[in-house]
């Protein structure tokens, strides 16, 4: 898996490694983005810098900007958003530090980092680089459909936030430790920071949303495989857009239905209950067979984070004998995640 | 039909009547925008101008700035798109007297306005907008799926650029006619000043799209209808993005679906065949249902342009009784035309 190449034109890439910003925060709840950095990209985090107030580790080497700089570090990532979302007061000293340090900035809030005078300025005066992954690359490309070479999976789901960026994280590295040729392909900010680059799909102009994802997945070798964090579900009344101009964009060969059992309605949309599986499967091939005839589903990923193991396991082989298909957790893994790889490479 | 009111919030909303720039042009095919606008909404153009070079007419009166703004016009419209697609450094004199004869500006070119540094300057300096219709309204809220009062239409297509724009005013037209209280609803550069408002959802943020489409038909009363300019096609390789949020956000009870028959490819997209007309249908249907389980088609509207009356009118009849639905074009009108608009009213 080579999740920091990309031969693309158009995609953000981010400069690593990173030095993680904990800044002065005290509750671990805020501090995901640094977690998932730790626990998906290590190779890519050389320490964590935090404020003498900030109590939340995430257990790396401590590092000021300018030893993390003298490690490798080329940028320190914001690996915190406390409740109001914004960039503390108390936080720029020591973000002006990493610019004078050496260090570009990347942030995956809201607020940009360059409405902060003082960071603008630092960073026009020592010529760093302030980056929003929520702000997608400039020069995307209308979609045009024409048909790539090398393999694609995309995680597609009955809803938002069940599980598709990990599981396309984990069916990466699966493929990786099987000696197959795969690069992990993100389009969330989490993801491309994780990555260290990709494009957030969730904010590119409607009229470009298909030629981004053309631009995500380029041509590659016969058996390479792109494995690609999907977004929304083509059921949710707000972000089918979304999803429909990634499933159309990435031509995946391979799709997986990401699900979390016992969730009865779409988030953020009362009344609209989460498809059947067999009805998640059946709209993404239907759909997804416009840019790619060959199309196949390869299994179902279930997030059974809030159920005991015996339970879960119990649930997947029911449903995995029901559907026909591998059903497995990725982030419990065993053999029926390995089930469900093999079926990916087919 | 109320062309010019505009409930919603979040929507870009034009000061009219218009008076008509026609610049220095003489190639009649530059001038599509005025014409259409002649055309379609000529109570809201109260003349024209153009500068001595130019030989192109709308056949309106010939008015400066100033006897526009006398006459009620409250904004100059670019008439022509030549072919650079810029603004010429010739009508800049022109455009700055608009300006300060208290007329906004108002542009569809690629370019925008403001980057015009006089048209900046004098826009500043006597508090006119410069309006340029290809940017969405600033605000645009997230899709909620909420059902919402009264009817709505949208036209939907085998591709692009086959008729969705006329043949969803040719509809708002005749609902009038008939005493049915309608809104034509504007969704692209055109369609937006001949309705003198609207949101172009092709430029629209992906994340928002469903949610702009909600923004562009609010709630109304019970037999009111808003007839929907469709974008794309949900079998464009590129667009069917666009198209699906406008059709989950439009939750139409009604659609139309427009179509050029003799085109075999998908404009843009070689190798795409263009979907039947069953197809298409079944397709809007099924995704649409998400967000207004009783949607249905009332007919098909063909752009027969390239075809003579009576080789039409035949194969048009032929359709209909092979769909068993109205098929009519919407240009030429006629008996067939009304059993369409018929079944559109159900």
């Amino acid at each position: 898996m080579h999740m920091s190449s990309f031969p693309g034109n158009a995609q953000l890439r981010l400069p690593t490694p990173y030095l993680l910003f904990l800044g002065d925060t005290v509750e671990s709840g805020y501090a995901k983005t640094a977690f998932g950095l730790r626990d998906w990209a290590g190779d890519k985090c050389v320490g964590e810098y935090r404020l003498a107030a900030g109590t939340v580790t995430a257990g790396l080497a401590e590092l000021t900007p300018a030893e993390g700089y003298a490690r490798g570090a080329r940028s320190m990532v914001i690996g915190v958003a406390p409740g109001g979302g914004g960039i503390a007061p108390s936080w720029v000293p020591a973000l002006v530090e990493a610019l004078e340090a050496g260090l570009d900035l990347i942030s995956g809030m809201h607020v940009r980092l360059g409405d902060v005078p003082e960071l603008a300025e630092a960073a026009a005066k020592h010529g760093r680089r302030l980056i929003d992954v929520r702000v997608p690359p400039a020069g995307l490309p209308v979609g045009t459909g024409r048909k790539r070479t090398g393999k694609r999976l995309l995680t597609v789901g009955t809803d938002c936030a069940l599980g598709k960026k990990y599981t396309a994280l984990s069916l990466a590295n699966a493929f990786a430790e099987r000696g197959v040729d795969a690069d992990f392909r993100a389009t969330g900010q989490t993801g491309i920071m994780i990555a260290g680059g990709g494009i957030p799909m969730d904010a590119v102009v409607s009229d470009f949303e298909a030629g981004a994802a053309e631009v995500l997945s380029p041509d590659a070798a016969p058996d390479h495989w792109d494995v690609i964090e999907g977004q929304g579900s083509l059921f949710h009344p707000a972000y089918a857009a979304v999803s429909l101009g990634l499933l159309h964009g990435s031509q995946p060969d391979v799709i997986v239905v990401c699900h979390q059992p016992g969730r009865a309605e779409i988030i953020g949309a009362p009344g609209y209950a989460i498809p059947s599986l067999e009805e998640t499967i059946e709209l993404n091939l239907l759909l997804g067979r416009r840019t790619n005839p060959a199309i196949r589903c390869a299994g179902i990923a279930f997030n059974t984070s809030g159920m005991d193991a015996a339970e879960a396991d119990a649930l997947m082989e029911a449903e995995s004998k029901r559907l026909g298909l591998p059903v497995a957790d990725p982030i419990r893994g065993g053999a029926a995640f390995q089930k469900l790889v093999d079926n990916c490479i087919g």
